[in-house]
C-alpha cells in the first residue's frame, strides 16, 4: 500500500520544531519520502489532499492499562483504599477468558481517536491484548505486570520470546507490577532475566509517598536504590510515575539510561502528588508521557497529559516561563518512542515507521496560527484529530474508525463485559 | 419556533443528578416541557431525534476576556512581568474600531463547538462583543474592565442602562479590573453607583501572591478587604480568581454573597496557584468555573476545567475523594449561572431559557456507561458536543455551526486582525 499525502504542513519532530510545507509518501508501512512536490512519481494506491493541515507524529501513550475501561465511572471520587479494595480488586477477581479482549479494544478505539499511535500496556491476558491489537491496528508494548499473585518468571520469559520479532505491531518488555506486590526473591530472578537477555526492565515506581516510605522501613532504600542494588536497571528500562524521587534516585536514573514516564492526570487524581519533571528533563533523564489507565484518569488523551505536564510545572516552580510547549510535545512523541524502545516510531523520517496523525489547524482553537506547536500543546484537543496512520495503515479519518468492526459492536461487548464484572450492581 | 426533543435522556440538574428518560420541548426560547410521551403534542418546527443521548444545561463560562483570541500562541512560556509589557499590552495599545468584533467572533466558535451557552466577558469595545453576540447567537454578560486608564465611571453608567434590559442575549455588570489598576477615588465612586442601583460589583480579585501583599502593603488590608471596607460588595457580585484568600475574606464573601469563579488553567499556566475550592464550598460560598481568556489557558473549554478543579483539589488536599464530580459540575452550568446573574439559564426546567447541549454518549470516552455524571467530569471532552442551543436556537450540530456566517470568513477576520497587532512580527 502506498500513500501520498500532498499540500502538506509537516512538523517532523526529528531534531526540530520546524513545519515544513510539501508531501510525505509512505509505502509498506515505512516513510518514503518527506519533501517538495516531485516531477517524476511512482504509482499511489491512495492521494490524500492535507489541505495545508498539519501531519506530525502520532502520540506515544508510554503507560496504560487498556483492558481497566471497565473501570470507568465506576470507582470514583473514593479514598485510594476504598477504591482499590472494594472496587478495583474484587472485579478484577471476576476476570474470564475472553473479557480483556472486549475491553482492551474499547480502549483502542479511544487511542486511535485522539491521536495515539501506540501503547505500552501492564496487564494480565496479555495474548487477548495482542489479539486485540492485531485486529484494530494498534501498535502496543506489552510491559510485563509480574507480581506475587500472578504470572511467573517463567511465563514471562516464555512470553517475552513470544511477543519479540513476530508481529510488526507487538513487542515485550520485561517488567513487574511494584516493589510493593513483588518478592525479593522473584526480583532477583527478574534481574537475572534481564541479565541474561541483555533487557530493560519497566515498573510502576515511587508513585506515591507512602509506598518510598514504606520501602525505606521494609528495605532501608528507596525503591529506585532497592531495585538498583538488584542489578534490575542494568540494562535501563523506564519507571512509570516517579513523584516523589531523591535526588539520589535520579541520579542512579540517569547512570542507568532509566526513562521515567509521567502521568500527570492519575497523579492528580489519585492525590499521589506532582512529579519534577522540569528537573529530571534538566539532569538529561529521558522523559515519556503516560495516560496511565482509564479507571484512574479517566480519559485516555494525550492532550490532556502534555497541558499538564506544562502546567503543573509552572505551578510547581512558580515560574510561567518553566517547562515550554516544544519539551512537552517532544515528551509525547519521541520522549515516550524512546522509553518505550519504539526508536522507529519517533518522528517523521524517510525509512521510520509510518505512525502519522493529522490536525485539524481549521478549527476555532488552532486560530490565529501565531505559533502552531504552542497550540498543540496548550488548546487543541482530541477534536483536531483528522486523521490516524498506524503502521502505514489509516485507522481513523473524519470521524470514521477503519477497524473492520462496528463501534457498537465494541460497546456492547466491552459493556456486557463490565456489568459482569460489575456483578450486576450498579452505583 | 417549536422544537421537539425525544428518545432522550435528560439530565436536568434542577437539584438532581437524576438522569430521566423522556421528552424536551423548548417553544420560543424557553423550555415548555420535560416528561414522557404525550399523546396530545402541538405541532413542531422540528422533530430531533436524540437517539438515547444526552441533554443538559449548556456550560456557562463565568470568567473570560473573549477578545484575546490574537494572543493565542504569541506569548507563551514567558515570565509573567515579559507577557505582559513585552506582548500583552503592546498588542492590545494597536486594537482599532471593529478588531474585537472579529476577534470576539473567533472565541464564540469554540464556546459553541464546546456546549458552553453564556459566557461573562470583561474586555473593552463592548458594543462590539454585544454585536458578535447578537450575530452569533451567544449569550453574554458584560463585566466592566473600568480602571485608571480605560472606561469610566460615567461610560460605564451609560453602558449599564444601555445593555441592560434590551436584546435577550446580552445583559450587563458593573465591575472593574483589579485593584492595582484601579485608584481609591474611582472604587469609591463605583460603589455609590452600586448602591444607587442595589446592583453586584464584578473583578479580578486575589488572584497572585503579589497582588495580595502589594494591597497589603499600600492599604494594610487584602483586596477582599479593602474593596469591602469601601462598600463594593453591599450588593454581592464575583471575585474572579480567588487563589489567595484568607479566612478572614472567605467570611466576607461569604456574609456579602459574592461568588468565587474559579480559573484553575489559567492560575496553573500563569503560576498563580491553586484556589481552595473545596473550602470555599464547604463554607457554602457559590462557586463558578471560567476558562479566563484564550491569552493564559489557551482553550475555552469548559471540560478541561471541570477536570482540573475536581483534580487539584484532590492533590491540594491529599484526598482522592474530595471535589467529587457531582459538585464539580454543578459548578460549571448552576453555580456559574448564579455568579453571572442568569439564573433563568441555570437548569432544565419547564419556563427557564432554552440553553441546552446533547452529549454524544456513544463514543468511547463515555462507554461503558457506569456512571455518566462522573465520565462528564473526568473523561468527556468537547468532541462529545453533539449540539448547543441557545435561547431556543441550535448554533451548532454535527460539526455544523449555524451562525450566517463561515468558519473561513471568520478565521481570515481574526488572523489579519491579529497580524496587524502583532505588527506583522512572528514569533
Amino acid at each position: 500500500m502506498r500513500i501520498r499525502f500532498y499540500n502538506a504542513r509537516i512538523l517532523t519532530l526529528d531534531n526540530s520544531f520546524d513545519i515544513i510545507s510539501g508531501e510525505l509518501w509512505v509505502n509498506n508501512g515505512k516513510i518514503e519520502y518527506i519533501g517538495d512536490k516531485k516531477k517524476d512519481m511512482p504509482i499511489f494506491d491512495k492521494t490524500i489532499n492535507v489541505e495545508n493541515n498539519l501531519l506530525m507524529p502520532g502520540f506515544k501513550n508510554a503507560h496504560t492499562h487498556s483492558a481497566m475501561t471497565f473501570l470507568r465511572g465506576y470507582a470514583e471520587d473514593m479514598p485510594l483504599e476504598t477504591w482499590l479494595n472494594e472496587r478495583v480488586f474484587p472485579s478484577e477477581a471476576k476476570l474470564e477468558e475472553g473479557d480483556c479482549y472486549n475491553l482492551v479494544r474499547l480502549a483502542m478505539l479511544e487511542y486511535i481517536e485522539g491521536g495515539i499511535t501506540s501503547c505500552m500496556d501492564m496487564y494480565a491476558f496479555e495474548e487477548e491484548t495482542v489479539q486485540a491489537a492485531e485486529d484494530i491496528g494498534m501498535r502496543v508494548v506489552l510491559s510485563d505486570p509480574m507480581n506475587d499473585f500472578s504470572s511467573s518468571i517463567s511465563r514471562q520469559e516464555e512470553l517475552y520470546k513470544q511477543f519479540n520479532g513476530g508481529s510488526e505491531l507487538v513487542s515485550k518488555v520485561l517488567g513487574f507490577h511494584a516493589v510493593y506486590t513483588t518478592s525479593e526473591p522473584l526480583l532477583k530472578e527478574l534481574a537475572a532475566i534481564a541479565h541474561k537477555y541483555k533487557a530493560p526492565v519497566y515498573t510502576h515506581c515511587s508513585e506515591s509517598e507512602s509506598e518510598v516510605q514504606n520501602c525505606i522501613k521494609e528495605h532501608g532504600k528507596t525503591p529506585v536504590e532497592y531495585l538498583n542494588d538488584m542489578g534490575i536497571f542494568d540494562y535501563g528500562g523506564a519507571i512509570y510515575h516517579g513523584v516523589h524521587l531523591t535526588d539520589k534516585d535520579c541520579e542512579i536514573l540517569k547512570q542507568k539510561n532509566v526513562s521515567v514516564v509521567t502521568c500527570p492526570s492519575s497523579n492528580l487524581k489519585l492525590a499521589s502528588g506532582i512529579a519534577s519533571v522540569a528537573k529530571l528533563a534538566e539532569m538529561g533523564i529521558n522523559v515519556g508521557i503516560g495516560t496511565d489507565g482509564p479507571a484512574s484518569n479517566n480519559a485516555l488523551d494525550m492532550f490532556r497529559e502534555m497541558y499538564l505536564v506544562s502546567t503543573l510545572q509552572k505551578y510547581l516552580l512558580k515560574d510561567a516561563s518553566a517547562m515550554p510547549a516544544e519539551s512537552v510535545l517532544k515528551m509525547a512523541t519521541v520522549g515516550s518512542a524512546r522509553a518505550m524502545g519504539l526508536n522507529d516510531c519517533d518522528c517523521l523520517r524517510k525509512g521510520k515507521c509510518a505512525d502519522i496523525i493529522m490536525l485539524d489547524l481549521k478549527q476555532p482553537d488552532m486560530q490565529p496560527e501565531n505559533n502552531i506547536v504552542k497550540s498543540i500543546v496548550y488548546s487543541a484537543s482530541k477534536k483536531n484529530i483528522k486523521m490516524t496512520m498506524i503502521n502505514g495503515n489509516i485507522v481513523y479519518m473524519d470521524g470514521i474508525y477503519y477497524i473492520g468492526e462496528s463501534l457498537d459492536n465494541i460497546f456492547a461487548a466491552a459493556t456486557q463485559t463490565a456489568e459482569r464484572l460489575k456483578g450486576g450492581k450498579v452505583l
